[in-house]
Formats: C-alpha cells, sequence, structure tokens
C-alpha cells in the first residue's frame, strides 16, 4: 500500500510477473482488500493473486518504526509477518525504505553474527554491475560492519550473478593503503585479512570502470552516490533539451540521437532493475523504489524468487561464520 | 614540475595566459630552469615569464609532507614561499594534490578562526554550478569545520560567480532534519544557527538538479562524488561505443549525435575548467589535475588572479568572525 502508486502498480507488476513466469510461483498481496480487488478486477481473471487484508498504510513520510509502533496493522508489518511465520518465502515491498528495513529486521531478525543488515544496490558499469554496499541502510558503521558487508556483497554477486569470485574494494580516497578515513582504513585491514577477494582499496572513479564486482563502504557515502547516479539520466536529458534549442541543426541532432540516448539511459535507469535486498536478516525482503513501475515490481519478485532458491542467506551465514 | 606533462602543459598554458590576458598581470614559472627554458624556446618571444629556479620535483607518488620534509628545493616548496614573502599574489600548481594543500597550509598558515582548509570544485548541475566543499582536503571532519567549509563555499561563490545569496545545503541521505550521520546532523545544527542562506540537508541526487549553490560535506564524502562524476563523461563514451558496434544504423546514429554529445560532455569535463581553489590559507592556492591541458592551466591562472582581485580571503575572514 506505500508507494507512490499503489495499490495499481503493485497489482499490475505482480499479475505480470504471475502470467510471464507461468505462475511458477503464488502470491499475496498484503493490503486493503477493496482497493487491491479493484485492480484486479481491471485485469484478466486468467491469473490472479490472494489478497490478505491489512487496514493501514505506512506512507513515504512516516517514521522507520512507523509499521512496527503505530501502524501495525499495515501491508509492511503483517506482510513481513507472513514471511516470518512460514506463509510466504519472501517479502517485496515499494513502500517507505526505512520502515521495511526496520521492520524486516525486528520481525525477521539478524542472520546469526550479523552486526548490521545492508542494502546492496546494483550500479550498471562499462562491463558488469557492481554491488554497492552499504547503499543507505545505515549510517557511522564501524569497521566490523563494512567488513560484514563486504562478506554479505560478495555472497550476493556471486549466487545471484554467476561471479564465483567477486572482486571486492573498499571504496576511498585514494588506491594505497594509506588513504581514507578512521573506519575505513580499519575495515581495509579486516577485509585484506579475510578470505574475500579483495583488491584494496577503489577511488569514486573506479566504480563506473567496473574496477570491482562490489563496492563496500559505509550508507552515508553509498546513499548519497547512488542518489546522486540516479540523477544522471534527467540531468542528461535536460542538457539534451537545451542543446536542442540551440539550433535547429542541434534539434535535429538530437531528434536523430534520441533512439541511441534511450538505450543507454534505460541501462542507467537503476529502478527500471528492480529493487535492493536487504541482506543479513532472516529472511527475504527486497525493498524498491516508491515511483516502482509494474516492470520494477515484477522484477523485484523474480529477484526474490532467486534469493530464496539460490538459498542466498545460508551462503551469507557459512561465509560470515568462515570469515569470522 | 609535478603534473603529467610538466613542464609543457604549464609554461604553453602561462604563455596562453599571457598573451589572451595581455600580460595584464606577470607569472614566475618556478622549476628546473632549463627544462623551462626549453619549453619557452619553442614559443615566440613575443610573452615571456620569469623563471626561478628550483631543481626538486615533487612526483604524484612521493608523500603529502614530501615537499616541505625532504623536498625543500622543489617548484611546490619554492613557489609558495615566493607567494609568503610577498613575491607572488598567488600560487597555482598541477602537481601532487596532497603536497600542494600540506605546503599551502604550512608555509602560508591559515586564515584566522579556520580550524581546516578545505578544497571547493565546482559541479555542473542542470542550473548553476555548485561548489562542492569539501571536495578531498580533508577526512574525519568534525561538525565545526563542515560549518566552515560552508562559510568558506558561500564566500567563495558570492564573490567568484557574482550569486549574492548562495544557497548553502549539507549534503545528507534525507531532506528531513532527522536524517544524517553524528556528525552531519551536529553540522546542520550549526549551520542553521548561521546567518548563511542555508536551504538544509540536500540529497545526492539534489546536486545535478541544482538545488544549491554550495553542497556541504565531509572530504571522503566529496572526494568519492567528485571522482565518480569525473567518471560519468569516460563511461557514456564506452556506453555509446559499445551501441554504435550493434548496427550499421546505431553506428550512423552516434556519428550523428557526436557532436552534441561532445558539448555536452564537455560541460562535464571538470578538468576543463580549470584547477580547485585552496580555501582557509593565508594566500591564494589554486591546484589543478596532473593530466591539466594548456587551457585547464591557463584557467587556473585566470581564477587565481581572480581570487586576489575579488579580495575573496578577506572576505571569508569577516564572514568567519560574524558567523562564529
Amino acid at each position: 500500500m506505500g508507494g507512490d502508486f499503489a495499490p495499481a502498480n503493485v497489482v499490475a507488476g505482480a499479475l505480470d510477473a504471475m502470467q510471464e513466469s507461468g505462475e511458477r510461483f503464488s502470491i499475496l498481496l498484503v493490503g486493503q482488500r477493496e482497493k487491491i480487488q479493484q485492480e484486479l478486477n481491471k485485469r484478466s481473471r486468467e491469473h490472479t493473486c490472494a489478497v490478505v487484508d491489512a487496514r493501514e498504510i505506512v506512507t513515504m513520510d512516516d517514521a522507520p518504526n512507523a509499521a512496527l509502533k503505530t501502524k501495525k496493522d499495515s501491508s509492511i508489518t503483517v506482510g513481513i509477518t507472513l514471511h516470518r511465520d512460514g506463509k510466504a518465502d519472501a517479502f517485496v515491498s515499494a513502500g517507505n525504505t526505512g520502515a521495511v528495513m526496520s521492520a524486516s529486521t525486528l520481525i525477521l531478525g539478524r542472520l546469526g553474527e550479523i552486526g548490521r543488515p545492508t542494502i546492496g544496490a546494483l550500479i550498471p558499469t562499462e562491463q558488469t554491475p557492481c554491488l554497492l554496499v552499504d547503499a543507505g541502510a545505515n549510517v557511522d558503521s564501524r569497521p566490523r560492519h563494512l567488513f560484514e558487508f563486504g562478506v554479505m556483497g560478495s555472497v550476493y554477486v556471486s549466487s545471484m550473478l554467476g561471479n564465483s569470485n567477486p572482486r571486492v574494494g573498499m571504496l576511498s580516497i585514494g588506491e594505497e593503503d594509506s588513504k581514507g578515513n578512521e573506519v575505513s582504513l580499519e575495515a581495509l585491514r579486516l577485509l585484506r585479512g579475510s578470505r574475500l577477494n579483495f583488491v584494496g582499496n577503489v577511488e569514486g572513479g573506479d566504480i563506473l570502470k567496473g574496477k570491482v564486482d562490489v563496492a563496500v563502504c559505509d550508507g552515508f557515502v553509498g546513499n548519497i552516490l547512488l542518489k546522486f547516479g540516479e540523477s544522471i539520466p534527467p540531468f542528461l536529458k535536460a542538457k539534451f533539451t537545451a542543446y536542442a534549442k540551440n539550433s535547429l541543426l542541434n534539434a535535429l541532432v538530437t531528434l536523430i540521437a534520441r533512439r541511441g540516448m534511450r538505450t543507454i539511459m534505460s541501462e542507467l535507469d537503476y529502478q527500471e532493475h528492480g529493487g535492493v535486498p536487504l541482506l543479513g536478516v532472516n529472511g527475504v525482503s527486497i525493498i524498491g523504489h516508491g515511483r516502482s513501475t509494474p516492470k520494477a515490481i515484477k522484477n523485484m519478485i523474480y529477484r526474490a524468487e532467486e534469493m530464496v532458491i539460490r538459498n542466498v542467506n545460508a551462503h551469507i551465514q557459512e561465509a560470515i561464520l568462515s570469515y569470522a
């Protein structure tokens, strides 16, 4: 029920996933029954989803603890509880990110040995995508947390992207081991001592070059970087529009180039790829943009399914224990 | 003598500046006399620069304190000392950033009341450029330092860009006053209490939108963000090249679009705009990329001249005292 286009886009994305996948899974839609039913009625009855009623709505402006404290009958709380109780294998939401994170962590609990769950976001690069961990779940992380982000990120990339030996880098302000801040320098030491395929410090300019498969940072840095990256396509669009207005020739060039631009920009449109996983909780919780399209919702559902099938959490637990 | 194309690009840029400006200033070229003379000899004698001999070279791999400890006869140390002694009104270098910063701070000293000098980097936006402070001079900054970055950034933008009331924002992970890390939250409080035109927290996605004229952050965040931004043009170029290779039509589209792309990319090419100022030292010190082109060097010289003419340091001192 959260998100900017709820429940319309969520219902549409869920039905698309059911149809495209040939119903290889089932979906419980959690929220205000009548509103969900209304959206379901707009589509053919060939594929459908069960509805679980939840009366309250956590808005985008609610505090992160709203789902747990004041809105216990919200789609977030009810949905995650269904997952905890084994009535669902995964949880997917386009609602309030902080609320989903906090409710997931508290209701599902953390995986053993994990100090802080993290959000990993895939960023397109010149080569294969790079997972940025933490992309915004934690601020003021301690070195041990950054180390865990590296382990969880490495497991996620190897389990989900078929890269058996992901290169992990510590995001910093220079390549030398002496470069960094207090926390990153200590995390660097922990990561160097691990059995990860750790390449050392990487700089901000190394991400798009595809120099690492996992870039480790505190969520304060990761969130700012991720949102900066997401603002590149609209920025370029504005620049091209201004350029086109300069002359008839420019307008013509821009018109012809539009096709190529669109293809390249769609690659940069992070949200089209659908949601980010919350890693380190005892379950599968995928968080999407508030403005998720049906396509993004569909992709989030596929991602959740894949995390279950590939047993990512078991691999994380194993890795944390063996690297600890 | 530092930088990737020294002294060729430095000499060429200096002569270009002399010629273009009609010699409204004079330039002392500091470094190995014979190498500089060789470059000077390649050009017409109509415009020339004095040469001050300095035998040592701080390389890009030297430690930041090299200019002061082991290479006291380097172009960096000799040049900054000329400035301190009043034999030059400003110092410009494309050498080792850390060495220039550290030598500038120690030889020139800090402006009264300033805890930590900062580097401000202009980032292109959909509207007027945004000054990112700190862009990499400091890590583990304290709240008071971030506050000073905001004051210095605001003064720089108002003095140099003719914006009399710059909007200053605290770079954070959400717009609400409750969002941030320990240091940013306390800095937010200091900035809120100041007489700056402070708009509160801004997110990573707000920079390119042009929502603020000054974005305040710790140098760890600023450096990563700046380098990420600098890597966008080569990334897009790689994507367009890959797109062009897909089909003959794509190749044709890319060929036609190249003109527009180049115009837009040159705007994104931060280094073309020439150097970043070190703010908060008792002097004018402009630091350029190691790979600075003659054009970048020329622009750095103009920027230094303008900082002197516009009396930026006096304004910073005044502002810090009145805002303290």
